[in-house]
């Protein structure tokens, strides 16, 4: 047999940290790109360069493939559905993608199989009925506040307000009187803090979880990962894995999905809840600390799964890893800041994703190791502000 | 600034080897390669394709780039002395390099700085001066036997023959007579194993090494690394890494240099003696057990190094790794292997070098790390005897 060949649907920092991996397997990538220098068209040799929403640019991508798969959700569940008629496998399946592709499809799917969820509606298409629903959710709430979200199209921050009136969504009322995605409101959960549980599972039905981590977002967006996730009971980290693997399971979700959670703490002495947030079917920000800190890092678990290969060992090998992105910089150039944090931080893994600097985009990220989390985690801060310019 | 650019003259698995390493420093790889589905240019996306002896080739090779570095020995000092006169960056250096390329330069260069190596002679050009000087050089030997070297040219156990009688190496006198490269003989080291130093040095002079490793070689190919080399005490690990370290400054190597010596035991209780065997200035098949087992792999480094980048830490991520070597394999293609080795080995770490399967090929690698020799070693051969097809 030839060398397995895994296409992958857009060229962002996910496809090319998947390139190692795939080097590594001996497995032939081939990653459709925005552009000819994107991200993973650097790392990539095959790497066409087309739109995720082309037709004929995603047909010519998977002639003689072995897998198709994805960096990102954004692709049309009915070309999905006729590839796979057509006998392409696609991991993960459209009929799971659309969970992660649309917040409504997938809080009525964790709903139903008992996963645990904030409080939730759907809000109706006609804007009178949804500004009512949405008036009666606030009215209910804790706070007087909730979470207002398009149930498509939404990523990192986007697509999401928190709102304590309905006229804050007054836009998105007309976007869906225009024909846009429909919304949903969920009641903002008091939550002690974020956690995220990665998983991976193969269409033999093989799956392993990695240590819960903790995972602090900034607007909306992951900025620090500490693996694993400080002070979590054992029942607790067991428990968010049980929820990850069942919706896994039960979604019938192949190669990796991130779940990410919000814990809630109730009275002093009494166990912590635990909601499920976000779903993501792919490599995720709250995984890269596994590139350096597990045995199998999720892009070749992601890669493995897909492949329907047997899954890798998901052990840490360190007692924690922390991971510090890079969200904007001041620098022209990242690499500028190599002779610094290289020298200052020896033991630092810098992963830079050869971006052109923008406010607030994903630049890099930076892991480090070690056996006190308190030393660990402030260089891993430092080391990610000398990258940001600081 | 712009990112960095790094040439490589040579595409085989280092070169292939050094691509994760330079897409996570944000640098850019320009690779030449022999032919366009050789094992690095399947994963570097700027791999032109010339030999290494193609002047015009090296000289389009690093057009803009900030060093050129190498993945073999085998380029013409001439060009290189040309490249530096012309202000290109080159580490390491053709003055350094030399040493590498020429085992007679190497084994004098090394007697100078008091380095200590088997017993030694350069032999004659003329035929007939070169087997009487062989000839006493037997007389004298130990067993009888020596070791006949071509100075230049040799690598993986070729050019260099176990001889008792000058007559065994007749062919070569004749190449010499020719015009070949001269020949030296080395005293056959009656070695109780084989250790190896991986030391990095940066332009600006700072100097890392890698904990000693055991080295096992099969037909003078490199089959099987543990790293740190068991046994080893405190005081013969301080003087092998001291060898090294004075080897790599006072040669002026920068970049990666592998040093390969000989233990040799004397009477019960007093310390083995350690010769050092063959230098290599560039990351080696020893030193592949640290892209697993390391916090800093030798091609990161390597990068780091011929960048004038700061060192990153060599410190081991686990007690024991083992890397075995995959040489030839019974399977058409070694991807057909993976179902079952990472099945059976779910924390081995498989690296395949794309590359066509011949008899004795080096085609992959596997490390393996853990907390029990016996137990990491045995895991790793089983799982390299899979990839052979056994």
């Amino acid at each position: 047999m030839a060398a397995p060949v895994i296409a992958v649907i857009g060229g962002g920092q996910l496809a090319r940290m998947m390139a190692p991996a795939a080097g590594a397997l001996g497995v032939h990538l081939r990653v459709l790109v925005e552009s000819a220098d994107s991200s993973a068209a650097q790392l990539v040799v095959d790497a066409p360069v087309g739109a995720a929403s082309d037709e004929q640019a995603v047909r010519d991508l998977v002639r003689g493939v072995d897998v198709l798969t994805f960096e990102h959700e954004h692709v049309s569940d009915d070309l999905l559905h006729d590839l796979v008629r057509s006998g392409v496998p696609v991991h993960p399946g459209p009929h799971a993608l659309l969970q992660a592709q649309d917040k409504i499809v997938m809080r009525r799917r964790l709903t139903e199989l008992g996963a645990p969820c904030p409080r939730w509606a759907e809000l109706s298409r006609d804007p009178a009925t949804a500004r009512t629903e949405l008036a009666g959710f606030l009215a209910a709430a804790r706070d007087g506040s909730a979470v207002v979200k398009t149930s498509r199209g939404g990523y990192d921050g986007k697509g999401v307000r928190v709102v304590r009136s309905p006229e804050e969504v007054d836009d998105w009322f007309a976007g869906v009187a225009a024909g846009g995605p429909t919304l949903l409101v969920e009641e903002k959960v008091p939550f002690a803090r974020e956690l995220a549980v990665l998983v991976a599972r193969s269409p033999s039905g093989e799956v392993r979880t990695w240590p819960v981590v903790e995972s602090v977002q900034r607007d909306g967006v992951c900025a620090e990962v500490v693996a694993p996730a400080p002070g979590l009971t054992a029942a607790e980290a067991e428990r968010a894995r049980e929820v990850a693997t069942r919706i896994a399971e039960r979604l019938d979700i192949t190669g990796v999905l991130a779940v990410e959670m919000f814990e809630v703490r109730g009275a002093e002495g009494s166990e912590p809840e635990i909601l499920v947030n976000e779903l993501a079917m792919r490599p995720h920000n709250s995984g890269h600390w596994t590139i350096d800190g597990s045995v199998t890092s999720q892009f070749e678990q992601h890669l493995r799964a897909v492949l329907d290969l047997p899954l890798g060992d998901t052990a840490p090998t360190a007692p924690w890893t922390v991971m510090v992105n890079v969200l904007g910089s001041g620098l022209d150039e990242l690499t500028d800041a190599l002779p610094g944090v290289l020298g200052q931080f020896p033991d630092a893994r810098v992963n830079l994703y050869g971006k052109a600097v923008r406010p607030g985009r994903k630049l890099a990220h930076v892991n480090v190791s070690g056996t006190d989390l308190d030393d660990v985690r402030s260089r891993a801060r430092a080391a990610a502000a000398l990258l940001r310019g600081e």
